[in-house]
């Protein structure tokens, strides 16, 4: 909790950049200094540090009916490139953002399920680097993020563990750098995604939530406050890995009973194999096919379609409840490939369980949200992550100053 | 995220007084600069003010080999007493503390537990914290910190919520404000047992973790990185109403399968009377009682025990290691009536569970700990709460100086 003055200004760095990149038609010093709740003199002083650098720049200037005109400051599209890297088991998704995080051009490639190796892995992920990177070669690279799933040790750029393709310390920037020479930052998806939901509005800054990933893999990314939780090895969140029912359905993880062995992908799978073993909604073991016809099921009212999402429903409520119980969150956002197809009719029927399960107090202050439907917020969040990266670099020269003068930035 | 220099100032206050309060032997400026990672001008200025007011003062000086004498610094425990109320089910026991947060009297009243009525139980707590100033009328009283178990509008001063009298939204504080002159803040036990664990050890200050209470009911207070997790509506923590068996047993909450309903005491004698209906270690339905027969019968191996203990360290280990997944903490911490008793033999055999359960990045992470069995980290937290209310209310003076000069707090 002691913040130093150099950590302090840093932070305020951001809250100013947060609240630039959330209001992208220009903003005001004055009105900055009101969403931002830090004085004009900071702001002012902050905004000054990131035209000199060029990460913001002057929109233009609104005339008032008397007085100066006031400049309208924006996060400078023209200032470089940032790339945000999406490796999931099945395919690399490149996504190329402005500076202010506007997406551009998108590469994707597919990654062959058989080929594990992490020197194949990286070897695609690389090829699709540069296949994007090459659209913008008249541009600066300012950085690039790259989402791994799994557990990931940021410092070292390194996959801790990744269960898909039973990964265990892969060096993973260190066999992707030699290819860039802009800087590399590692994350999961999971906090890929609570990070580009950080971003995404004024009011979801500041806050405490949970961005729920259902897929094949279930997990959560959680922001405390406005600063996502990172816990002491980078791996918190794993709330796929909570138990739902005690001694239930082996999971993946070696354990049984977790969320994840319920209302993963895989886990709906089997609860419709239990309940309709001959539906025709499966196919076989392939996940994105039977959840798709689950999804179309469902919409067309097939009873075992139905049966199965109440079940899963339920069980995704009973998770939620204790989540909410646990923190007391603003917000539970439900996103994820799954989410994409079944997340509004899993959330409505989820709703009636959490309001069961949940205590009065908790669940009355939060709101439920399925997650926008944009268009890659994992490879968003590692560009966020990204710019972060490339702001810290080039502020560094700030960072060792704290007896010196201030310049200003906290006053 | 956004933060003023105020309160960053504030921040640092306490960041400074915590590290006083982890070294009672007295402490340089120095090395208080190099525990906290403040600079010197910060540290010495934030000293210089918590001395004018009176609750910091110089020990003694240390003389070293060559050089001027070093000036020892300590929480002044002549500077005024808090008060830390304790409000359970059967009882209300007072705690009196000096300004440097040590333990000195105490008073402790019955409550019946037929007395459920706010009025009854609110006029018992005025009687014990009447008794316990009384024993202090010749020193200051600085201010006085009130827990109560179940949900708290903290800065309503309100009892929101709690179960064991079917209170809703009684105004606790307004009830007991008019008797005394000193303000009054509220909290609930979980809130306050972390609190205590923050200003444990210098050592703890930093991290995230997670106190657990077991006793007749069980939660958990939550910090992330140094600071107490409240959540959005102050409820954070209620993990004995997250999920362990999915449509388990009936919980008081309303809910089913709650770890409440299995590792509370109630929960325990219904384990033991499932498992061994016709045990001797049943006292009918006396908690205290049945638990402090089932730590003997396990310390003379009791088969019967044994078995009981199994069962229940197997739920808690479940139940833990959901926290160590989601949360990735530094530590968990189990304290609370039924770990007074049964608590190291529980934890014991609850690790293998956790091991078997909990991914192996963070459980290798985590430390497992039995609270220290200090006299009353209830009260001793609600009195730091107390304290921390006491040095925002003389230091409000500095709160709306953010355009002034810093005076050098934050350099």
């Amino acid at each position: 909790m002691a913040r130093t003055a150099a950590e302090i200004r840093r932070s305020n760095v951001f809250v100013v950049i947060r609240a630039l990149h959330a209001r992208k038609a220009g903003v005001s010093r004055r009105e900055l200094a009101d969403v931002t709740g830090l004085s004009s003199a900071t702001v002012s002083t902050i905004c000054t540090e990131l035209m000199e650098f060029g990460l913001i720049s002057e929109a233009r200037r609104l005339r008032a009916a008397a007085g100066r005109p006031t400049a309208q400051l924006i996060l400078d599209p023209n200032h470089g490139v940032l790339i945000g890297v999406d490796v999931a088991e099945t395919y690399v998704h490149v996504d190329s953002f402005d500076a202010s995080l506007t997406a551009m051009t998108s590469t994707e490639l597919a990654i062959d399920v058989h080929d594990r190796a992490p020197e194949l892995v990286v070897c695609r992920v690389r090829e699709a680097i540069l296949v994007e990177t090459a659209r913008h070669a008249d541009s600066r690279l300012l950085s690039i993020g790259v989402s791994i799933p799994g557990q990931v040790d940021q410092k070292g750029g390194a996959s801790v563990f990744a269960h898909n393709w039973d990964w265990h310390n892969v060096p993973l920037l260190q066999m992707l750098g030699d290819a860039f020479e802009a800087p590399l930052y590692l994350e999961n998806p999971l906090k890929a995604i609570a990070l580009a939901e950080l971003w995404s509005s004024a009011d979801r800054s500041n806050q405490t939530f949970v961005s729920l990933n259902l897929g094949t893999g279930v997990g959560a990314g959680i922001a405390i406050e406005g600063a996502l939780l990172r816990g002491r090895t980078n791996s918190a969140g794993e709330w796929g890995h909570t138990t739902l029912v005690a001694d239930g359905r082996a999971c993946r993880c070696g354990s049984r009973g977790c969320v994840e062995a319920y209302i993963g992908a895989p886990g709906i799978l089997q609860t419709l194999r239990e309940l309709h073993p001959e539906s025709r909604i499966l196919h076989g073991d392939d996940q994105t096919q039977t959840i798709e016809a689950l999804a179309a099921a469902v919409r067309s009212g097939t009873p075992e379609a139905l049966d199965v999402l109440e079940v899963v429903s339920h069980q995704l409520g009973l998770a939620m409840a204790s989540l909410v119980n646990l923190l007391n969150p603003d917000a539970v956002i439900v996103g994820g490939w799954v989410s994409r197809r079944l997340g509004p009719d899993l959330l409505e029927r989820a709703l009636p369980h959490i309001r069961t399960h949940a205590l009065p107090t908790p669940v009355n202050a939060v709101s439920f949200e399925v997650a926008s439907d944009r268009a890659n917020s994992v490879s968003l969040g590692v560009a966020i992550l990204a710019l972060e990266g490339y702001v810290n670099s080039v502020s560094d020269g700030y960072a060792n100053e704290e007896v010196q003068p201030l310049r200003g930035w906290l006053h």
